[in-house]
């Protein structure tokens, strides 16, 4: 870590912020030039708070050198992880997996229906919501327990691993049969929910949230693998920006820093990120060939209650022919295992 | 609500759309152009999904006419909201009140002597967090149940009420003697914390995500309110911007939008917003001219472990003369009421 | 267009509004409910101004359901524009072309190998800098008008067409040889610059701006059509966020939106918006996933001069290998044409 | 500056950087760590490019130290920019300047007329548009030559120096008669426009573009002031972000941020940062509280053409009411000189 202190900071002052930093374990270098003083620790500086540091009245900038994340860093596991979800289905480490499913679970048939269909097009992992974050109270909160349960019904139906969002550890016990715990994007930094989730031995999906760094989804990785869960999948579904032809704007260059920075597999979600179904199919194949270890796609099998094509879910056709494009960019950049051939 | 749709759309999904929104109880206008089709949409669309609307293929862009937000709307509700947070300090209808603490409540001694420092230089109300949220999990947490009680004890001491940060509804029992429950910026939309608090029966502050709209702020507020809880108070404390010379971009203008939108109080945090000490006198000042009622402070007490001035606390000197200048401030444009001369 | 009024609008202020609009030779529909007043506007209102209109007192909000720009508009001219380069060399409805070169044009035997070098990897246009925007005074600011020469040069002994970037009308007498003008992303609102250039005679490659709307783009080159050229190429080069481990976002979903809403070609810059060479392989193939009609990349031939593997800048044989990507890619998702092949 | 290298960088690629800064005439400091190298680099690194270094494959980050401006820091001028606009009005140092008038100048009656009401109102300087950057080429450009005349001899007629826009280095003859020349948010990184203004003899107000930063703002400054021109002034006028119930976000953080950072004045533009005359008092308040040298208010004198209260102006007596505001804010806080109470 790197301090610039300010011109005006006095002798004394230097010399206390110098002590304090030794009280704390760090070898201090110091170098003085005639308008700044450059303070260098080395050791383990993850206990240190950058924002403090900068807030400090002699402090002009402070630079992390090191990455304060370490379980998820590629430095120290330079191997892929590869996360079991279930006997036949893995993802990371070139194991690649479609993601599909309603935005919502609505009743048993539906979810029957497009997890038999989604799964015919090429999906290896069955996604459905029953608890739903809303922005508004008056909105559609989900089915919740029984949503869950038509969910893992409609999963073991089809030989698929299931992934559901969850809102609160409280709800961890209904939980049992979900082969993949999703954490929303408005939960990226629920720290309670995420050391909570970091105990109960599912692998976890954390999506970015909408004004979240990369670094900050790595710390929240962090966060659940310091809980002892090592099994844990990075999901980018789009960015807060000015931009308002898009609901977010997807940002496929984070597959790419993540690829490089950690271990973990990286997954896109184009449904979220675009909010409109048109847009799905070109980032979805964006996403493949950038390289995303899955791609995350809300598929709906009944137009009329979907109104004109719905939103943005694919219908199963669509899906079909997106699934069918992933895996020829795959194919043709060579990122296929010989088992996905 | 006004809906757009496409050029293509064709007459069947045109007559397929209006009949669901018919469905849904509303009356339905349609205006013919040569380029598009307008809907207007009359009635209670308050569940009608404006993103579900967006995407859907048909569908160019679709415009709520009337704020989704009831309960914290000012068209129904004209009057200014008082919350009163205890028999002697209100908050909201020209009662203003400067809440100030430490960030983190250390040891009995420590907020016991900042308490009295603060409540010296001015201040109704005193913060000082107990459970920290923390972007690693590597950083201190807070003390917890135990910092709780210090607070609480040192608010007894002094006869200033307290306010803290809530994580998690699974705290709510340790928040007794607490006055007012915080929800910070990353909880902003922890809808099922949200829901709880709303029937917890004190007053809720809530914090602006540093990615939330001022909708979305009045959006959460509209879930506590949802509860029951009629005495939110809503809390602007920097967005995130690309900005880098301050940690986050205080948004001041959101005071005025928000005296405008709703009828709940409005708190100005310079301290988390800019991240440094030496601006937090400037736009305390600022926020003050704009129209806040109340504003959050984080002081200090102690300048040696606090660091040469010590991040964005101020001691309790600056604090007095922020405090001096804020009411100089409301004085000279007659904010004040005859009870805070 | 739709205007939403407040509450509070009088009948007078009302019927002012109307005149207003009647005046400018519009038909007004009014629609009264009981807490606002919707305005709906039928004729030719792109002169009407939103921010103007939005700012009104008695208004809430106000809606352009029309889009303001019209030459560059799918609607109105639903055939994909090709922008004939060259003799041989195409871009648009189709027609692909890789753009490269170095970042700044720096002496004859410099710009002829990379050219040379690029011609070989598969690019079809060549780039390089002579007018250079920096963000420091300091800063090499290119060799203007003997870089023009060099480029142009370069491109004659190769057979390349060449692309450059103007930053100021009056240079334009030193653009007469070149084949492409660019609008740097800083001079994308350079209003006079634009209506200049459109008289010019030759294709203009504009580039977004790094904060503007994909809108605004299209507006900027409605200034350019509306002085006569139609031959205008847009370029996505990142945005701005709050990202740090990026230089910018690069927003590939903006390709797929103007597929939608216009007719000109699409170029995707990946080696501005990200920054880092090891960046540009993964962004380039995800841009021709997305369907951009062209990949704009950095290369230099100098391995020490450009400091190891170089910035942003790929080696020849870096770009050689992404070229195959990039043809690999629209070979499996059939965008080739059959000359292409 | 520092660079910190990547792990991977092999002994001789970490050499050959550290030639090539040698040869800039750096000193080179480095430091190895198990898991990185830290270079520190010493001397004049103004010419080195932090954007460049970043992109190197053997780089991870790299920071500047010393800030890339010179002209205006204050370190190297501790003392306040005083600007001398005419024999009677000053900006900076304590010397504070309401300018004040329409958005464009429409008529000779016009401009007259809106000057005197905002002199007895209490504006010391002039405003007024005659070149127009409009977004849309279908929109309204200004009065042009014909408008700067007008305005220039409303400044004549009541003793009121003036203050317009620019929009290329073309026009400057036109400008003989202006006081202030302006350079627009669009145009803040035109750099040969930048260039050409720095030796033009007058004050320049840079005003802050939408998506920069404080430092590129201060670079721009440099430019201006590379040229030979000392005299200029800052203007934040609202930044790019994701809310919208505001057209954009005013950073009154970057009035105290540059008050540190720089020696020149700042001005305030609360008019086009919020884009509605409803919230204009309330934030230029804050502008003052802030401690801006300077305010700049649209105001308009014909309520109905200017369409009920009209959209970001204010009408003279809304603009009287708010100078007499901002000066009781500055009374009370001690801000005033002598000559101004």
């Amino acid at each position: 870590m790197i301090a610039v202190l300010r011109q005006d900071a006095t002798q004394e002052q230097i010399e206390s912020l110098c002590d304090w930093f030794r009280e704390k374990g760090l070898d201090v270098h110091i170098s003085r030039g005639k308008y700044q003083t450059i303070i260098g620790l080395i050791g383990d500086t993850s206990r240190i708070d950058t924002d403090l540091l900068c807030g400090l009245s002699i402090v002009e900038s402070a630079t992390r050198v090191s990455e304060p994340y370490k379980s998820a860093n590629r430095k120290f596991h330079p191997e892929d992880t590869v996360v079991q979800v279930s006997d036949t289905v893995s993802i990371g480490g070139g194991h690649f997996a479609l993601i599909a499913g309603p935005c919502s679970v609505e009743n048993e048939e539906q979810i029957l229906t497009v997890a038999r269909a989604v799964q015919r097009g090429g999906a290896k992992i069955l996604r459905g919501g029953a608890f739903k974050p809303r922005t508004s109270p008056y909105d559609f909160q989900g089915l919740g327990e029984a949503g869950i349960r038509m969910l893992t019904e409609a999963g073991r139906a089809t030989g698929m691993p299931v992934i559901t969002e969850i809102m609160s550890a409280s709800q961890l016990d209904l939980f049992a049969d979900v082969d993949i715990i999703q954490v929303g994007a408005r939960n990226m930094q629920n720290f309670d929910l995420l050391k909570e989730l970091g105990r109960c031995g599912k692998p976890i999906l954390i999506k970015r949230g909408l004004a979240n760094t990369i670094k900050e989804l790595l710390m929240s990785a962090e966060y659940v693998m310091s809980g002892g869960c090592q099994d844990v999948i990075l999901c980018e579904r789009g960015i807060r920006t000015f931009e308002t032809y898009t609901r977010n704007t997807l940002d496929l260059s984070c597959v790419a820093v993540l690829r490089e920075r950690t271990h973990l597999p990286v997954v896109v979600d184009p449904s979220h990120a675009t909010g409109a179904s048109r847009l799905v199919p070109p980032m979805a194949r964006a996403a493949a060939a950038a390289g995303a270890d899955g791609i995350m796609i809300e598929v709906h099998n009944d137009p009329a209650a979907a109104l004109c094509d719905g939103a943005q879910a694919l219908t199963p056709d669509q899906f079909a022919a997106v699934a069918a494009d992933v895996q020829a960019v795959r194919r043709a950049l060579k990122m296929e295992r010989d088992e996905d051939r």
